[in-house]
C-alpha cells in the first residue's frame, strides 16, 4: 500500500510556510502480527503542532527533519492482523500527516460512527475537548456565579470551555476574531457575552463584559488578549495555561518594558494561581468522567461544536499556517 | 499613659527614607470594658509593610497618611479590664510602631515565656514561620529527594522553608547576600548548599548546586535571583509566591526586552504552578498543625532561627529601609 506523507523539511523561523514541509510517497511494509493497515480519512490540525516544529525545549520531542508530521487521525481499517479489528472498522490513531499508515492494533481506539460523527474524536470528544474539560474543572474550578473568560472561543477548546463553564453555573465570556465568530459565540455556543479582540475598543468592551472582574481565565492565546485580561483578574483568580498561540511564531522576545516583574507582583497581591498543563497528565484522574460527561452533554445538546473541514491532505500546510493566524472557524480537520 | 508613635508622613517613591515617617506623642484614652493597656516591648519589621506604604491595589488597605504604621508586637499588660489578662502578662498584638497601646483583650494572644522566647511569636512561631510552613507544604509540596530553593534564606521565612524542606526529605538550597549569611545557611540552618547571589558567577553556582534541576522555588525576592532560578526549573515545578522584596521599591517597569511572554511559555511547556498567597488564607486549614509541628521542631532542635534585634523604636525607620536592602541578619525585631 502506498502512503502520501507530509514531512518536516526544515524548522521554520517565525510562521511556518510552504517550504517548511515536503511531500513524499512511500510504500508501506507488509503487516506484522498485531498490526492494522489504515486508510486515513481525517487529520486533526492543532496549535500544539507548532511546538513540534521547533527544537526548543518543550514537553515533547520535536519532529525530526525528514519525519512525517505528527497528528491525530481517523482512519478506516483496510487490512488487519489484530484480533478485534476487521476491515471497515473506523479507528482513532496517531498516524500523522499522511494518507495511509500501519499501526499497532492495541494503540488505536475503535470508534462507533452511530454514536457521534467520527471527527468528534479529534475535537469535542477527543484531545481538545478533554483539554477544556480537565483544565477548566481541575485547575480553573469555576464556581457558580463566577466569571470565566476564554479566547479563541469558537475553537474546539475555547467553545468547550465556555459551555462547560455555563453548565457549572458560571458566566462565560468568549473572545474571538471577527464579527462572524463573535456572533457564533452567543448564537451557537450560548456565551453570556462575546467580544472581538480586533475591535479598537476591545479593552473597554472587556471591562463592560466583566463587571464583577474575572475569576478564571483559560489561557490559550497569550498576546494582547492576555495583557487586557490580566488587568481584570479578581483576587484568587485561576489561570490554566493550555496554549499561547499568539506567541508561537515569535522569533524574539517582545520589546520592553519588561512586564514580568509587574505580572509577578500581580500574582502576589491578588493570590493568583497560574498553572501550565498538558491534558494527558489528567487522563488517569479525569478521562472516564470526561467520556461520561461530555458524551452526555453532546447527546442532550448542552454542548455543541463547529468544524472547519479542509479538503485534501495537500492543503494541510496552508490550513495549519492559517490556524496559527486564527483563520479557521471551529475545529480544523483535513479530509484526507 | 503616653505613647510614642511612628506615623506614615508621606508615601515613598522608591525606597522609604527618614521623611517617609514622622514621630509623635499622644496620650492614650482611658480603658473601656474588655480592653487592656500594653507597654510594647518588641515590634516586628517585615517586608510586607512596604506594600502598606503604597496606595496601589493590594490585598490589604494601605496605611493612611498620618496613621500609625502597622505591625505585629509583643507587649506587657500594664492595666486590664479584660477577664483572663492581668498586669504582667505578655501578649502578642498588632499594635504597630508605637511604645504603648490599647487593645481589645479578645484580639491579643497571651504568650508563655517559659515555652519559648517571646520574640519567636513574631518570627519562627508567628506569621513568618507560618508563611513558610503553609506556603511550602500546601503549594510547594516538596517530595522526598526533590530540590527546594529559597532566597533571603537567613530570614525568618527563608530559614524555615529550608529547614522544613529538609525535614520532609528534600534537598534544600539557600541563597543569601554576603559570606557571613552564606556560612550561616549551612552552619546554623543545615542547608545542603548555600549560594551568594552577589557572586559574579552566581548563575554557574546555582547550576552546580542544583544538578537535578529545581522542583520547588519558594519565591520571596524576585529580581535577578528569580531570573536565574527559573531557567533551572523542572517539569511540574511549583513556585509559591510569597514576596518580591527586590521589586518593592521599583518606581517603573524594568527596561526590555519583555520577558513575560517567555515566562508564560515556560509555564506552559514545563507545566509549572505559580501561586501567590498570603498566609492568612491558610490559618483555618493549617494553623493548628503549624503550632504542633513548628513548636515540636523548635523544641527538639530540628528548626533553628536567627534574630536581628535593633534597640529603640526611633531606629525602626532606618532598620526597615535596611531590611528592604537585605541588611538584616535573621528576623528583624525592634526592642521598643
Amino acid at each position: 500500500m502506498e502512503t502520501t506523507q507530509i514531512r518536516l523539511a526544515q524548522r521554520p523561523v517565525g510562521a511556518p510556510a510552504q517550504d517548511t514541509f515536503a511531500t513524499a510517497t512511500q510504500t508501506l511494509p507488509d503487516l506484522e502480527d498485531g498490526q492494522v493497515a489504515l486508510a486515513i480519512r481525517y487529520l486533526s490540525l492543532d496549535p500544539y503542532m507548532r511546538g513540534r516544529l521547533s527544537s526548543a525545549n518543550s514537553y515533547a520531542e520535536p519532529v525530526a527533519i525528514g519525519d512525517v508530521m505528527v497528528g491525530g487521525t481517523v482512519g478506516e481499517v483496510v487490512e488487519s492482523r489484530f484480533d478485534g479489528l476487521v476491515p471497515g472498522d473506523t479507528v482513532l490513531s496517531y498516524s500523522g500527516w499522511q494518507s495511509a499508515a500501519i499501526a499497532q492494533g492495541s494503540h488505536v481506539r475503535k470508534l462507533d460512527p452511530s454514536l457521534a460523527p467520527v471527527t468528534t474524536a479529534l475535537g469535542v470528544l477527543g484531545m481538545p475537548g478533554f483539554t477544556a474539560y480537565a483544565g477548566l474543572l481541575e485547575i480553573g474550578r469555576p464556581q457558580e456565579g463566577e466569571t470565566v473568560v476564554v479566547a479563541a472561543a469558537t475553537g474546539p477548546v475555547g467553545s468547550a470551555v465556555g459551555q462547560i463553564a455555563r453548565i457549572k453555573g458560571a458566566r462565560a465570556v468568549g473572545i474571538a476574531g471577527g464579527p462572524d465568530k463573535v456572533r457564533a459565540l452567543t448564537d451557537t455556543f450560548g456565551f453570556d457575552a462575546a467580544l472581538d479582540h480586533r475591535a479598537p475598543d476591545f479593552v473597554e468592551q472587556l471591562k463592560a463584559a466583566t463587571p464583577d472582574g474575572i475569576d478564571v481565565y483559560f489561557e490559550n492565546v497569550g498576546g494582547h488578549v492576555f495583557d487586557a485580561v490580566r488587568r481584570r483578574l479578581n483576587n484568587h483568580a485561576r489561570i490554566p495555561v493550555c496554549g499561547l498561540v499568539a506567541n508561537y511564531n515569535l522569533t524574539s522576545q517582545p520589546e520592553g518594558p519588561d512586564q514580568l516583574a509587574g505580572f509577578l507582583g500581580q500574582v502576589l497581591t491578588k493570590s493568583l494561581t497560574v498553572r501550565g498543563f498538558i491534558q494527558d497528565e489528567f487522563t488517569r484522574s479525569h478521562g472516564r468522567d470526561f467520556v461520561r460527561d461530555m458524551g452526555g452533554w453532546l447527546a442532550d445538546g448542552r454542548v455543541r461544536y463547529l468544524e472547519d473541514v479542509v479538503e485534501g491532505l495537500e492543503n494541510a500546510p496552508a490550513a495549519f499556517a492559517g490556524m496559527l493566524r486564527g483563520d479557521n472557524f471551529g475545529k480544523l480537520v483535513v479530509k484526507v
